[in-house]
């Protein structure tokens, strides 16, 4: 038997335990794993539970976490998962049941048994292995589970947020909430791709710094060797220095912000995925860039991982050729017409603003994304460019998709001369930003970036209603891991 | 003239502005701009520098920094450089002449000029631009440049490593200083394309943490609303618990650590390459891992980056098909027999003896790789796997290149009693570690994992002294940026 095995193995160049691709859970990766098989050094008698179906007749040994256990009367029903997928195994031996139903659900198992069509009628659609079932010979424990504190079994988890991030490491094996984190994976690698496409060079940042990035009072202080210091609010500074050197970046980075206040959208800790570019000849072009790398994100998580879009309901992205453009005031005048609202004292779209906006942009260009431009200078950060046709207005745009801001930037200062003078107008002392400012005064060309929120992004593209369901393990006011509250270390 | 140029354009559809492959500072972006240009809005009259020898007999408009101006009599000859590589551009003309010789290098210029082919005895076979040059027509300043502190002309920066850190915004702009950054970029795409071949799936974790990631006292406490809590020192605790949702993870993190010494190897704020692996049938699976992840990467920039180690006089590595394997004890004795120092008493290997080890391995097989396998268990961290044929050494591992270790890792105690057990013998609470033991009660498998050190790869592949040279902004005891002891928020 393990001869015949064996044979199989070595017959099958695709062998199970390092084969890539997959289906019910990832369809990205299409790569085979030519190099480590190459190698030749990884070998594994497993086979990859999406691999199981081109094994039928033959005997497979597989690995994963039982999902549901089902026992009828003399027979067993398993839902097996790995990596790759899950798979329907049954135990008929009276061993094997009796092995089946005492396991806890999530207990890591590996098995054997052999691959077996399954009659028509019982054809299950829904999964990639919905044609067979594996019939085991063959139950042995990996590692056991607990008695779960809450049912992991259905297609949803039905649980309040806080209990959700209380049991995070446990939470997290749910089917449902880890396909988040394959489409934040995706996003992360889309962004890459098309930040490499504009031909950006990668850069890796410090999040340590000296001052506040951008003024402000929301940082987290350090203790540094004894000095004070903070967590970077963004990668900003440090990507637009490097633009004096690549001309084009993009890193994706970790932001702090102490913000005093909970709400559906913060975290205390975010990543973004920031570009950067030098010598633009005009804004428009940042603004082309910047459409160009969100909709092709948006575009190619929704082709390779339509199967998630789908588990959640959500239907599928409007990705216009071209993006809608409004300034801020033209969006407020539609939104006028639209509602009776009159905006026009105000600086920047509420999120009720935001929502109507994208429904216009949905109704009038079909587009789930809008670009709005020209927010007034005294709501953007120092560095951003004035318009110079009417200087109270920057020439700084945000993404909004589907209701939500995803996406802020701007054209920068990149006149040394004007750019301390709007630190001064800003109240921020140039003083503490000697490294940055030593950048424009060697030859900084006209330059301008963007930044995406990741968590941000994959919760807009899930419809998910709280930013902490698209953060692995979410930091904010009240929690790191464990609620602050209950801590020992509180106080 | 505007209407040839136009015209030109169109008719290429290769266009100046997009075109990602480049062969001086770049060679692995071997991809079209093919998207950007279906979406083709993102339009340039420039051209870029490497593109230019492909218009020889045209007019073209070049936007770069002038890194050398050299004049003589009634000629003056520039560098210009952009982001795909450097062109040597001619002034003939009075008014060329007197702009080209106003300039100050590294001011950012457009020019406008008429491609030429040299004259057989002047081709400059260095560059890839080097059989032609640009005859400027007209030259235009982008944004000027303050005289620089020191020359940036030649090809190497002269300068102390304090001075080269005081003037980092400036210094990077060096040629041989950026190309630093070209391999690092290298490397983690590299980095990241093994570990997808592993099948690894890409997490997002934090760097907030209530409790000191592995005990000890080298971390930077935050102030977090109040609360006291830490930066992580690595993506340890949060990857192995990935490794129960989706068994095989990868992670670009950062790492920090609060040593309180200065020495040439080691930063305060580093970037980690991480994989973490579930479902190992045996320790030798994860040294495949870790073999082919790290020889991989560094085949890949070996070929795709030979320019850069050529410049920085690096041989290429010896990269065997096996990489040598030796236990500590083992590696302590060859060292014995080759030095005569006795290291039976040592329970790790100092920085000679990772050299003489090396050496070694180079001479006996040809390779700069070696791998150091079962550190004893008291000097790694409390998670690592004790041999279960002599538990007094463990399951771990150093990947060494070329005298120094580029990788640690391990295989973990994923039995949740065994490692509580461990955690006490270490002085660890486990009281602290709530969401990382969680991950241990519901079915984790046998697990293991690796992590490389980012800057300090870069550092050895291309021999440099310090690995301050391979961070762009380096943190250490007594830096952010500028030197603490200068720092008007020391104290």
């Amino acid at each position: 038997m393990q001869n015949r095995l064996v044979k199989n193995f070595i017959k099958n160049p695709a062998w199970a335990g390092q084969h890539c691709q997959t289906k019910y859970y990832i369809t990205i990766r299409k790569k085979t794993c030519q190099e480590a098989v190459n190698q030749g050094t990884i070998a594994s008698m497993r086979t990859l539970i999406l691999e199981t179906p081109k094994r039928t007749g033959s005997e497979v040994t597989i690995v994963g976490w039982a999902q549901t256990i089902r026992k009828h009367g003399k027979i067993a029903f398993m839902d097996i998962y790995d990596r790759s997928g899950v798979v329907q195994v049954v135990a008929t031996s009276a061993d094997t049941v009796k092995s089946a139903s005492e396991l806890e659900q999530r207990t890591a198992v590996k098995i054997v048994g052999t691959v077996k069509k399954r009659g028509e009628k019982y054809v299950n659609n829904n999964i990639a292995t919905g044609e067979i079932e594996i019939e085991a010979e063959q139950i042995e424990i990996i590692a056991k589970a607990d008695v779960l504190p809450f049912d992991m079994g259905g297609k949803d988890l039905k649980l309040e947020l806080p209990t959700l991030l209380d049991y995070r490491s446990l939470s997290l094996k749910h089917e449902s909430v880890l396909m988040i984190f394959h489409i934040q994976a995706a996003l992360a690698d889309a962004f890459r791709n098309s930040a490499k496409q504009l031909d950006c060079t990668e850069i890796f940042v410090p999040t340590i710094s000296s001052g506040a990035t951008e003024g402000g009072s929301e940082v987290f202080p350090i203790d540094y060797y004894g000095h004070k210091a903070f967590l970077t609010q963004s990668p900003q500074l440090y990507k637009q220095i490097m633009v004096g050197v690549f001309e084009r970046v993009f890193t994706i980075a970790k932001a702090y912000r102490a913000e005093p206040s909970v709400t559906t959208r913060h975290l205390s800790e975010a990543t973004q995925m920031d570009v950067e570019m030098g010598f633009i000849e005009k804004f428009e072009e940042l603004l082309d860039a910047l459409e160009i790398v969100g909709t092709s994100m948006i575009r190619q998580i929704s082709e390779s991982h339509a199967h998630i879009l789908k588990h959640f309901g959500v239907e599928e992205p409007l990705v216009p050729k071209k993006v809608p453009r409004l300034t801020l005031r033209d969006a407020q005048g539609i939104i006028k017409e639209r509602t009776g609202r009159d905006l026009s004292k105000e600086n920047d779209l509420n999120p009720e603003d935001e929502k109507e906006i994208c429904q216009w942009a949905k109704e009038e260009h079909k587009s789930d994304f809008i670009t709005i431009t020209h927010f007034p200078v005294k709501k953007r950060a120092f560095y951003t460019m004035p318009d110079p046709k009417d200087p109270e207005y920057s020439l700084s745009y945000d993404l909004l998709f589907r209701g939500l801001e995803i996406l802020s930037g701007s054209q920068r200062i990149h006149n040394y001369d004007q750019l301390i003078t709007a630190m001064k107008k800003k109240g921020v002392d140039p003083d503490n930003f000697g490294m940055y400012l030593m950048a424009f005064k060697y030859g900084m060309p006209p330059e301008g970036g963007f930044s995406f929120g990741l968590e941000r992004l994959t919760m807009k593209v899930l419809e998910l209603k709280n930013v902490r369901e698209a953060s692995l393990f979410p930091r904010d006011m009240e929690r790191i891991d464990e609620r602050l509250s209950l801590s020992k270390k509180a106080g």
